[in-house]
């Protein structure tokens, strides 16, 4: 009848279906594909005693073999792309190319490959050796299961079953239990295919991954608060992120919830007069790219008053009134982003284009505008994310505004300053970036914020709220493993029973920090 | 009236004392000293609007300002030890030697000079290039307030005001709020001081140290609610730590709570066999040193069945009966032991030597006994902590119960296997560790738990509920400062225009990971 869960190793029907969903084409609003199972606690409970039964056998695993899964499904979805694609594309609207085949897929394989040398390489552990003291630590498996809940916005990237937080959690040896997004189902599907394949080639215990493809928000929240957890990773909406953490924290489960971010883009004055018309043609592009659908969405443009500004206002009314209505991915997110319009229109902020809703799921790409005394007065409701192909833009009369302007943000994700090329607007800089710097957790310059390299030094995170802790990424590798980790320290054992990787010789030339010092040789 | 509380760079009259308290000389049950404030709203309110408004100011500060005052402050503390100690001893009676002169105190100056030592060398801030994707992170200063409650057992080295939260906390460039225990108010006092006077020296903002003797437990809970907040640190009773750690994640600040530890020790057969009457005795003063008021006091002995473990059980048993009762730091503290007991029997264990309280507020060191499957069958009551000399044994009839009893233990700071000299149950071991590598943050080989060395290798942190984060370690520099940190991305962002660690020449010799490998070099 319904489509197979992926439960214990194997493809099964739900235990206890509550029901069923189809995908929807967005762009054509049509069901789409075969009928999903929505799970209740037959299948979450059974795939909670999967996961935590396999932990110690995937935790004792060789990181060789790990690495061999993550390479073998990395391979696996590239050779699929052609079926992916067209999945995904049905599922999301998102464009075919460039954005799924040529942007998203390969950056999803790439995540994968990355993490299989952070395995092999074991840079994600940390090995820290005194040798005075006797004393040697490194970063080990939770030993638990973690559990990923997937957004819409990613049918690959940050797909619960191939996404980062995936990636990290099983890069650390933790069986993962993915909750994929509704809204690709079938994508979600074809991927966990090539994941259960990968793990058995890879003889890696099947049960290391479950997937189930959607269950009431009561299951979820009731199963955030299970302390046989290890670790939840969570991407989407502020709301549904806090929730999840309310009932994670009181069950001491940390919880890396990517929750919101409408990051902030400061032109300064001199980057207008340099290349206004260009930087309104680039902003464009990053707001309404994907239908605007990024968590690195520029969401708010603060734009100097005068003759420069007024251009680039003009410049980017004109580009988004010119525009077609995009296709979101689903009524409710087309009616949250009707919603968020309104709201910020409410609070004072006058529609320059767009505004309205248009046929079936979509929404005209929509710019505000708002003075800036009047957004820091209203700050906190001029800041709400509205997740679409939508920009605020705030008009500072000077430096100084800038600033009170950047003091009044909660923390995002980024942060961006458009800076002229010859260096002019340095000291204006140096007086904006300090309050900026510390409201994200990246900082950009000239740049706009929609691309999030995998790189070691990528910090995907940032103050709360934009996520629940600053001291993590959730994208590059090896940062965003370190999550799903627990330090663990050895005291006076002999060498012979420590890890393989703490002992004083050191074949593979692991780095590690030895009294002190990083080096890839052996203890003295 | 009475003493004055440090706010905002200033020795101060409370501005609403809500009454006032003085320490306890707990050997004589006898009040000693001034009469301190305990605080209410407002001296909380201006003490954490001091500390917000000089954030920026410290974040700012260079490193070898922020050094030079860690290393004036533990000079201090060396200079004055005489007097320090002998506050100590009159308000904690713990021993003046060898424990508060010859132990903590040096232990807590060699803490804050090894924070001096992490600063100079940029070792918490972990540098990370990225050369071909332009980007570069590290870590920072939260930008916020830190608040600290110091725990009633270690009045030097987890002092709120000089201890290892203290040190990590301004390492990382961040105010701290001290909140001092109670039960050691002078000696608290003295400290602030010197840490005042060692701030003014380095030419640091008075403000970035504050301090507070006391206030009510409800007050402290809504200030741990206050999103002003960078992160809280705190060591103490599990049902404080929990209370706070609510009202903090309802408000998105991180806090770092160590909670409550067991500390499992094993005792492998060979072990036994070799130097059972010698274990006997290392496990008893471990037990009974300080009065057992340690995190880390191994509160759980498993023995094997059998003749060897008889002698064993006979002789620990010997030592606690003739030991005289020891001294508690308070009436809470020793009627919370006796709850402890209390509750351990009525869960079914039987006392085997001492159990009840002594004149005063001493308590008779005391050694309880319990079958290991009665063990596992209530572990959830028989693995509360009991805090002060007491150790429960629990007789294990082979290797597998061990095995279950290691299993039923939730986490804990750490666990400890004894094994004998010549690796003959090395097997054993194997078997073993594994199950409870798992449930602690640092597994030890025959040594007792009790000494918890200030080294990078440390993690003197643990699974929930011993702590609240597996990840984080609260002794060891420089791994401790990281809970106070933020991580920190620059994309695209021109050199001249970076933290001066992250450009291309490293004049310092900063150890950094260049596109993956770790070098104190230049960037190319």
């Amino acid at each position: 009848m319904f489509e197979q869960v992926l439960i214990g190793g194997r493809w099964c029907a739900s235990l206890d279906a509550q029901g069923s969903f189809r995908a929807e084409d967005p762009s054509r609003v049509e069901a789409i594909g075969p009928a999903f199972p929505i799970s209740g606690d037959a299948d979450i409970e059974a795939a909670m005693r999967a996961a935590v039964d396999v932990a110690g056998a995937l935790n004792a695993a060789s990181p060789a073999q790990i690495a061999d899964f993550l390479e073998r499904y990395a391979a696996a979805i590239d050779a699929d792309a052609d079926r992916l694609v067209a999945l995904a594309h049905a599922e999301t609207a998102l464009p075919a190319e460039p954005r799924l085949r040529s942007v998203e897929l390969p950056r999803t394989s790439n995540q994968l490959r990355l993490a299989a040398k952070a395995v092999r390489d074991y840079a994600w552990t940390d090995p820290v050796i005194d040798t005075q003291g006797g004393l040697r630590a490194h970063r080990a498996p939770l030993n638990k299961p973690v559990l990923v809940f997937g957004p819409n916005n990613f049918p690959f990237a940050f797909n619960a079953i191939a996404g980062s937080d995936f990636a990290s959690a099983i890069a650390a040896r933790n069986p993962v239990i993915a909750k994929a997004h509704p809204s690709h189902p079938a994508t979600s599907q074809r991927l966990a295919q090539l994941a259960h394949t990968a793990l058995l080639e890879a003889d890696l215990p099947g049960a290391s991954v479950q997937m189930l493809y959607h269950f009431d928000n009561a299951l979820g929240l009731a199963w955030a608060g299970d302390a046989r957890l290890g670790a939840i990773g969570f991407t989407g909406s502020r709301a549904g992120g806090l929730a999840l953490k309310a009932t994670a924290d009181k069950a001491g489960v940390p919880i890396y919830a990517e929750l919101s971010s409408i990051n902030p883009v400061f032109m300064l004055p001199g980057a207008l007069v340099e290349r206004g018309e260009a930087l309104a043609q680039e902003f464009f592009a990053s707001c309404t790219m994907g239908s605007g659908q990024f968590c690195t969405n520029p969401g708010i443009v603060i734009v100097p008053k005068g003759e420069h500004g007024d251009a680039f206002v003009a410049a980017a009314t004109r580009l988004f009134a010119e525009a077609e209505a995009k296709v979101l991915f689903s009524r409710g997110v087309q009616q949250n982003l009707a919603r968020a319009v309104a709201s910020l229109h409410a609070a004072g902020a006058h529609v320059l284009a767009g505004g309205s809703v248009g046929d079936g799921y979509r929404f005209q790409p929509t710019l505000l505008g708002v003075d800036g005394d009047d957004f820091v007065a209203h700050a906190e409701s001029l800041q709400a994310e509205a997740f679409g192909p939508v920009s605020l833009i705030v008009r500072a009369a000077d430096l100084a505004a800038m600033q009170r302007i950047a003091a009044s943000f909660e923390g995002n994700l980024t942060g961006t300053i458009y800076r002229p090329s010859d260096g002019g607007d340095d000291s204006a800089w140096q007086a904006l970036a300090p309050i900026l710097r510390n409201k994200v957790g990246r900082l950009i310059a000239n740049k706009m914020p929609t691309g999030v390299a995998v790189s070691a030094a990528m910090n995907h995170g940032g103050p709360y709220p934009s996520t629940s802790h600053a001291g993590f990424t959730s994208v590059g590798m090896p940062a965003a493993i370190r999550r799903f980790t627990a330090l663990h320290s050895y005291d006076n054992v002999p060498e012979a029973l420590l890890p393989a990787e703490l002992r004083n010789r050191n074949p593979g030339g692991v780095q590690r920090l030895v009294d002190g010092r990083w080096t890839d040789g052996d203890v003295a």
